[in-house]
């Protein structure tokens, strides 16, 4: 069993015992994955770029740092149990497009024209 | 190595050969995280919670999920590698305080007062 | 002066009474504003569609959700004060385009192939 | 009557003339909202914070972030009108609120501890 085959076991198995799973359906897990994704941004909202680089020196900001990349975590793996969606193989194959779509010579440097990934 | 730590390198590796390392600052793979997770949120917002539960089902949906799945997935797995943090371990850290804070007695079957999770 | 103008008037006064101005780039607003945007949709995650539509029956529930509003006007209207867009005039052009995007004949109840709006 | 007023109204027909009242439930507008919240920060995800801010000198980058302006302000708009919550009237609640909360002095300059507005 992989690492996020087991993560995803532990939350299907946490949302089990508080008979959760009927809240769980794909449009309230995607809701609240966005609401997860809100609060992440929010930690780095006033800080200039330098500073977010150094956002894990601060023990503090570094705690609710990892404590919003875990609640973003936590909804994607439960959205993706629920959709049985691999998340991994899916992200591969996304990549895989990606490198097609922008070839190494003709996209370095350039962020604007041809965006980091998406 | 696990599959987390092996997709994290591809990304970096992919990162780095197109010089694009440079705009992958903390502050903006969490606008990029944050802006994809629009994406996979606008994929549900028109469908009954039935529907959303289905969408798999339809294999034009199917691929667009899926692909927002990647993309969130992608901006996540750089921004972690970035701040250096272990997704896994961070959300393993935040069940066992869950755990703690949701006790499957009195927590059954109450998502608006007792929020699954978070 | 329109509501509006007399709204983002007092914001700018009040950011710079503060000396916020400094933290009011348009990115630093975006990212404050998609922030926001997850507070309010995190209101709705756990409503069935029905629930949702008498969020407004429960003082508790309206008073945050009213909340939450105001955050979202209050950076979406920083960033346009910020950014020197006009946000009516704007919804206007861009509802002028939807009318001959979305034609009432063939637009009539289908959400999913054209979608509401956006 | 308003211009928030007259557009809310204007949205109101655009969605009636088209049956799609139907989809538009707070928790539906509330996604859709996020969605295209999501799509606003995009357009600043890799900018400089001094890009940021030269923005609608560039009239196709204009062009992009006023269209996404509006279309956040279609679904603030929307669910407002929807919720019954009259969007400037609680703004100028939560400055009220906010007034007392950040004193002009203590909170001068000090963005993190004192974070702007929420």
């Amino acid at each position: 069993m992989t690492e996020l085959e087991d993560l995803a076991d532990r939350l299907r198995r946490f949302a089990r015992e508080r008979d959760w799973e009927q809240f769980h359906t794909p449009k309230n897990l995607a809701m609240a994955f966005a609401g997860e994704a809100g609060e992440l941004v929010a930690e780095f909202q006033w800080l200039t770029p330098e500073e977010s680089a150094a956002v894990m020196d601060d023990p503090q900001a570094a705690e609710r740092v990892r404590s919003e990349l875990a609640d973003v975590v936590t909804y994607l793996v439960r959205l993706a149990d629920v959709l049985g969606v691999d998340l991994v193989e899916a992200t591969h194959a996304k990549i895989d497009q990606n490198e097609r779509r922008f070839p190494v010579e003709a996209s370095r440097g350039r962020a604007r024209k041809a965006p980091p990934f998406a």
